[in-house]
Protein backbone atom coordinates (compact mmCIF):
# COMPACT_ATOMS: atom_id res chain seq x y z
CA UNK A 1 0.00 0.00 0.00
CA UNK A 2 1.35 3.64 -1.12
CA UNK A 3 2.81 5.04 2.42
CA UNK A 4 0.17 8.29 2.61
CA UNK A 5 -2.30 5.72 1.64
CA UNK A 6 -1.47 3.73 4.59
CA UNK A 7 -1.40 7.44 7.05
CA UNK A 8 -4.87 8.19 5.40
CA UNK A 9 -6.01 4.69 6.50
CA UNK A 10 -4.02 4.62 10.06
CA UNK A 11 -6.57 8.42 10.69
CA UNK A 12 -9.66 6.23 9.63
CA UNK A 13 -9.68 3.48 12.16
CA UNK A 14 -8.27 6.20 14.73
CA UNK A 15 -11.58 8.00 14.21
CA UNK A 16 -13.55 5.00 13.96
CA UNK A 17 -12.09 3.62 17.41
CA UNK A 18 -12.47 6.72 18.63
CA UNK A 19 -16.49 7.30 17.48
CA UNK A 20 -15.25 10.45 16.18
CA UNK A 21 -17.98 9.71 12.72
CA UNK A 22 -17.68 8.18 9.41
CA UNK A 23 -14.60 5.72 8.15
CA UNK A 24 -12.80 8.36 6.07
CA UNK A 25 -9.43 9.61 6.43
CA UNK A 26 -7.08 12.00 4.16
CA UNK A 27 -4.10 13.10 4.02
CA UNK A 28 -2.42 15.90 2.06
CA UNK A 29 1.50 15.59 0.99
CA UNK A 30 3.56 18.50 -0.64
CA UNK A 31 7.18 17.10 -1.71
CA UNK A 32 6.55 13.75 -1.12
CA UNK A 33 6.22 15.55 2.60
CA UNK A 34 3.39 14.80 4.90
CA UNK A 35 1.73 18.06 5.87
CA UNK A 36 -1.75 17.10 6.94
CA UNK A 37 -3.57 14.47 8.66
CA UNK A 38 -7.24 14.23 9.76
CA UNK A 39 -10.43 11.93 9.79
CA UNK A 40 -14.14 12.32 9.95
CA UNK A 41 -15.30 13.83 13.16
CA UNK A 42 -18.76 14.84 12.14
CA UNK A 43 -20.08 13.55 15.20
CA UNK A 44 -17.28 14.27 17.19
CA UNK A 45 -17.62 18.55 16.32
CA UNK A 46 -21.05 18.37 15.75
CA UNK A 47 -20.28 19.68 12.09
CA UNK A 48 -22.05 17.97 8.98
CA UNK A 49 -18.58 19.84 7.01
CA UNK A 50 -15.80 18.28 9.13
CA UNK A 51 -15.02 15.42 6.42
CA UNK A 52 -11.43 14.18 6.90
CA UNK A 53 -10.74 15.94 3.43
CA UNK A 54 -12.11 19.00 4.40
CA UNK A 55 -9.94 19.13 7.86
CA UNK A 56 -7.02 18.14 6.14
CA UNK A 57 -7.27 20.82 3.85
CA UNK A 58 -7.95 23.41 6.30
CA UNK A 59 -4.98 22.21 8.44
CA UNK A 60 -2.85 21.95 5.74
CA UNK A 61 -3.48 25.94 4.60
CA UNK A 62 -3.17 27.02 7.51
CA UNK A 63 -0.06 25.18 8.29
CA UNK A 64 1.41 26.29 4.87
CA UNK A 65 -0.14 29.82 5.64
CA UNK A 66 -1.95 29.96 2.11
CA UNK A 67 -5.22 29.03 0.53
CA UNK A 68 -3.13 27.88 -2.38
CA UNK A 69 -2.32 24.47 -1.97
CA UNK A 70 -1.64 23.79 -5.92
CA UNK A 71 1.77 22.71 -5.19
CA UNK A 72 0.08 19.66 -2.74
CA UNK A 73 -1.56 16.34 -3.65
CA UNK A 74 -4.42 14.64 -1.32
CA UNK A 75 -4.92 11.39 -0.72
CA UNK A 76 -8.27 9.96 0.67
CA UNK A 77 -9.30 6.60 1.74
CA UNK A 78 -12.83 6.70 -0.12
CA UNK A 79 -13.68 8.92 -3.26
CA UNK A 80 -14.65 12.41 -2.00
CA UNK A 81 -17.96 13.26 -2.02
CA UNK A 82 -18.73 16.50 -4.26
CA UNK A 83 -18.50 18.94 -1.40
CA UNK A 84 -14.75 17.58 -0.51
CA UNK A 85 -14.22 17.31 -4.39
CA UNK A 86 -15.19 20.63 -4.69
CA UNK A 87 -13.27 21.50 -1.69
CA UNK A 88 -10.14 19.94 -3.71
CA UNK A 89 -10.33 21.78 -6.55
CA UNK A 90 -11.12 25.09 -4.55
CA UNK A 91 -7.86 24.54 -2.80
CA UNK A 92 -6.18 24.33 -6.61
CA UNK A 93 -4.72 20.51 -5.21
CA UNK A 94 -2.96 18.90 -8.59
CA UNK A 95 -3.22 15.38 -7.67
CA UNK A 96 -5.95 13.28 -5.74
CA UNK A 97 -5.22 9.81 -5.16
CA UNK A 98 -8.25 7.89 -3.43
CA UNK A 99 -9.15 4.22 -2.56
CA UNK A 100 -12.71 3.12 -2.31
CA UNK A 101 -15.20 4.84 -4.47
CA UNK A 102 -18.88 5.96 -4.23
CA UNK A 103 -20.32 2.85 -4.65
CA UNK A 104 -18.29 1.32 -2.39
CA UNK A 105 -19.42 3.92 0.36
CA UNK A 106 -23.18 4.44 -0.84
CA UNK A 107 -22.99 0.57 0.06
CA UNK A 108 -22.56 1.29 4.10
CA UNK A 109 -25.06 3.93 4.04
CA UNK A 110 -23.87 7.30 2.98
CA UNK A 111 -25.14 9.75 0.90
CA UNK A 112 -22.17 10.44 -1.60
CA UNK A 113 -23.67 8.61 -4.67
CA UNK A 114 -27.06 10.42 -3.83
CA UNK A 115 -25.79 13.53 -3.64
CA UNK A 116 -23.72 12.95 -7.12
CA UNK A 117 -26.53 12.05 -8.53
CA UNK A 118 -28.39 15.24 -7.95
CA UNK A 119 -25.41 17.65 -8.76
CA UNK A 120 -25.34 15.36 -12.29
CA UNK A 121 -29.29 15.57 -12.78
CA UNK A 122 -29.99 12.49 -12.21
CA UNK A 123 -32.33 12.82 -9.61
CA UNK A 124 -34.76 15.24 -8.27
CA UNK A 125 -33.67 16.56 -4.95
CA UNK A 126 -37.11 17.15 -3.41
CA UNK A 127 -36.97 13.95 -1.67
CA UNK A 128 -34.78 16.11 0.96
CA UNK A 129 -33.86 19.68 -0.30
CA UNK A 130 -36.27 22.37 -2.09
CA UNK A 131 -34.21 24.98 -3.92
CA UNK A 132 -35.71 28.15 -4.98
CA UNK A 133 -34.13 31.23 -6.45
CA UNK A 134 -35.37 35.04 -5.09
CA UNK A 135 -33.84 38.35 -4.85
CA UNK A 136 -31.51 38.05 -7.59
CA UNK A 137 -31.27 41.35 -8.71
CA UNK A 138 -30.77 42.65 -5.25
CA UNK A 139 -27.98 40.08 -4.86
CA UNK A 140 -26.58 41.00 -8.24
CA UNK A 141 -25.47 44.56 -7.02
CA UNK A 142 -23.11 43.16 -4.55
CA UNK A 143 -21.50 40.66 -7.54
CA UNK A 144 -20.74 43.97 -9.50
CA UNK A 145 -19.75 46.05 -6.77
CA UNK A 146 -16.81 43.53 -5.69
CA UNK A 147 -16.32 42.88 -9.25
CA UNK A 148 -15.50 47.34 -9.95
CA UNK A 149 -13.00 47.13 -6.80
CA UNK A 150 -9.67 47.22 -7.96
CA UNK A 151 -8.48 45.33 -4.71
CA UNK A 152 -10.27 42.56 -5.71
CA UNK A 153 -8.75 39.40 -5.25
CA UNK A 154 -9.46 35.97 -6.88
CA UNK A 155 -9.02 32.74 -4.67
CA UNK B 1 -36.01 42.27 -0.41
CA UNK B 2 -36.76 39.24 1.71
CA UNK B 3 -35.12 40.12 5.34
CA UNK B 4 -33.27 37.01 5.43
CA UNK B 5 -31.66 37.64 2.65
CA UNK B 6 -31.22 41.17 3.61
CA UNK B 7 -29.27 40.15 6.28
CA UNK B 8 -27.03 37.88 4.07
CA UNK B 9 -26.50 40.67 1.68
CA UNK B 10 -25.46 43.27 4.36
CA UNK B 11 -23.04 40.53 5.62
CA UNK B 12 -21.59 40.08 1.92
CA UNK B 13 -21.49 43.72 1.89
CA UNK B 14 -19.40 43.50 5.70
CA UNK B 15 -17.19 41.01 3.90
CA UNK B 16 -16.25 42.72 0.67
CA UNK B 17 -15.53 45.85 2.40
CA UNK B 18 -13.08 44.33 5.00
CA UNK B 19 -11.28 42.22 1.91
CA UNK B 20 -12.33 38.94 4.00
CA UNK B 21 -13.02 37.18 0.31
CA UNK B 22 -15.45 37.17 -2.39
CA UNK B 23 -19.20 39.01 -2.71
CA UNK B 24 -21.32 36.42 -0.85
CA UNK B 25 -22.95 36.21 2.01
CA UNK B 26 -25.52 33.47 4.03
CA UNK B 27 -27.72 32.94 7.21
CA UNK B 28 -29.16 30.02 8.33
CA UNK B 29 -33.03 30.15 9.85
CA UNK B 30 -35.05 28.02 11.92
CA UNK B 31 -38.74 29.07 12.73
CA UNK B 32 -38.24 32.18 11.26
CA UNK B 33 -35.39 33.29 13.88
CA UNK B 34 -31.83 33.98 12.77
CA UNK B 35 -29.65 30.93 13.85
CA UNK B 36 -26.66 32.42 12.00
CA UNK B 37 -25.14 34.27 9.35
CA UNK B 38 -21.31 34.49 7.59
CA UNK B 39 -19.66 36.14 4.66
CA UNK B 40 -17.16 34.33 2.52
CA UNK B 41 -13.85 34.46 4.66
CA UNK B 42 -11.42 32.49 1.87
CA UNK B 43 -8.83 35.15 2.22
CA UNK B 44 -8.99 36.41 6.08
CA UNK B 45 -8.85 32.92 6.99
CA UNK B 46 -6.47 31.54 4.42
CA UNK B 47 -9.16 28.41 4.19
CA UNK B 48 -9.90 27.68 0.76
CA UNK B 49 -13.13 26.43 2.41
CA UNK B 50 -14.39 29.43 4.19
CA UNK B 51 -17.71 30.14 2.08
CA UNK B 52 -20.28 31.71 3.76
CA UNK B 53 -22.63 28.53 3.44
CA UNK B 54 -19.84 26.45 5.39
CA UNK B 55 -19.50 28.98 7.52
CA UNK B 56 -23.19 29.89 8.11
CA UNK B 57 -23.94 26.16 8.62
CA UNK B 58 -21.03 25.46 11.33
CA UNK B 59 -22.21 28.54 13.12
CA UNK B 60 -25.70 27.15 13.41
CA UNK B 61 -24.09 23.92 13.75
CA UNK B 62 -22.51 24.75 17.06
CA UNK B 63 -25.35 27.09 18.43
CA UNK B 64 -27.62 24.38 17.97
CA UNK B 65 -25.04 21.54 18.97
CA UNK B 66 -26.39 19.27 16.83
CA UNK B 67 -25.20 18.23 13.24
CA UNK B 68 -28.78 17.96 12.13
CA UNK B 69 -30.17 21.23 10.68
CA UNK B 70 -32.86 19.37 9.34
CA UNK B 71 -35.65 22.04 10.87
CA UNK B 72 -33.43 24.98 9.12
CA UNK B 73 -33.79 26.72 6.18
CA UNK B 74 -30.57 28.60 4.57
CA UNK B 75 -30.43 31.92 2.54
CA UNK B 76 -27.67 32.67 0.03
CA UNK B 77 -26.79 35.70 -1.90
CA UNK B 78 -25.89 33.35 -4.61
CA UNK B 79 -26.47 29.75 -5.55
CA UNK B 80 -24.29 27.49 -3.76
CA UNK B 81 -20.93 26.28 -5.17
CA UNK B 82 -20.99 22.18 -5.44
CA UNK B 83 -18.81 22.21 -2.37
CA UNK B 84 -21.86 24.40 -0.35
CA UNK B 85 -24.33 22.63 -1.94
CA UNK B 86 -23.16 19.61 -0.91
CA UNK B 87 -22.53 20.75 3.07
CA UNK B 88 -26.33 22.03 2.68
CA UNK B 89 -27.24 18.64 1.72
CA UNK B 90 -25.23 16.87 4.38
CA UNK B 91 -26.73 19.19 6.98
CA UNK B 92 -30.21 18.07 6.34
CA UNK B 93 -31.72 21.65 5.58
CA UNK B 94 -34.85 21.71 3.61
CA UNK B 95 -35.01 24.34 1.86
CA UNK B 96 -31.97 26.64 0.20
CA UNK B 97 -32.88 29.88 -1.10
CA UNK B 98 -30.51 31.67 -3.40
CA UNK B 99 -29.97 34.96 -4.95
CA UNK B 100 -27.83 34.65 -8.10
CA UNK B 101 -27.32 32.20 -10.36
CA UNK B 102 -24.22 30.22 -11.12
CA UNK B 103 -23.56 31.86 -14.33
CA UNK B 104 -23.78 35.24 -12.59
CA UNK B 105 -20.71 34.41 -10.18
CA UNK B 106 -19.03 32.95 -13.03
CA UNK B 107 -19.29 36.09 -14.93
CA UNK B 108 -16.98 37.86 -11.77
CA UNK B 109 -14.31 35.20 -12.05
CA UNK B 110 -15.22 32.40 -9.71
CA UNK B 111 -14.78 29.14 -10.84
CA UNK B 112 -18.65 27.82 -9.63
CA UNK B 113 -19.93 26.70 -12.62
CA UNK B 114 -16.80 25.21 -14.16
CA UNK B 115 -16.32 22.81 -11.09
CA UNK B 116 -20.46 21.96 -11.53
CA UNK B 117 -19.24 20.93 -15.18
CA UNK B 118 -16.76 18.81 -14.23
CA UNK B 119 -18.74 16.88 -11.32
CA UNK B 120 -21.71 16.95 -14.65
CA UNK B 121 -19.08 15.64 -16.73
CA UNK B 122 -19.58 18.09 -19.00
CA UNK B 123 -15.79 18.89 -18.73
CA UNK B 124 -12.49 16.84 -18.03
CA UNK B 125 -10.64 17.84 -15.28
CA UNK B 126 -7.20 17.41 -16.45
CA UNK B 127 -6.96 20.59 -17.08
CA UNK B 128 -6.49 21.42 -13.43
CA UNK B 129 -6.81 18.40 -10.99
CA UNK B 130 -5.73 14.60 -11.69
CA UNK B 131 -7.92 11.84 -10.13
CA UNK B 132 -6.41 8.32 -9.37
CA UNK B 133 -7.91 5.96 -7.71
CA UNK B 134 -5.27 3.54 -5.81
CA UNK B 135 -5.32 0.77 -3.11
CA UNK B 136 -9.03 0.02 -3.28
CA UNK B 137 -8.71 -2.98 -1.51
CA UNK B 138 -6.75 -1.80 1.84
CA UNK B 139 -9.25 0.98 1.72
CA UNK B 140 -12.49 -1.30 1.38
CA UNK B 141 -11.43 -3.52 5.21
CA UNK B 142 -12.06 0.02 6.94
CA UNK B 143 -15.61 0.33 5.63
CA UNK B 144 -16.39 -3.07 6.40
CA UNK B 145 -15.07 -2.75 9.55
CA UNK B 146 -16.88 -0.11 10.57
CA UNK B 147 -20.23 -1.29 9.25
CA UNK B 148 -19.71 -4.37 11.24
CA UNK B 149 -19.39 -2.20 14.11
CA UNK B 150 -22.64 -2.34 16.54
CA UNK B 151 -22.51 1.65 18.00
CA UNK B 152 -21.89 3.01 14.06
CA UNK B 153 -23.82 6.10 13.60
CA UNK B 154 -25.47 7.91 10.52
CA UNK B 155 -24.74 11.55 9.70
Amino acid sequence: MNEFMKIALDEARLGINADHGGPFGAVVVRNDQLISKAHNEVLKLNDPTAHAEILAIRRASSTLNTFDLSDCEIYCTSEPCPMCFSAIYWARIKKLYYGTSRNDVSAIGFDDAHIYEIIRGQRTETDQMETLSIDRDGCLEILQEWHAKPSRKLY
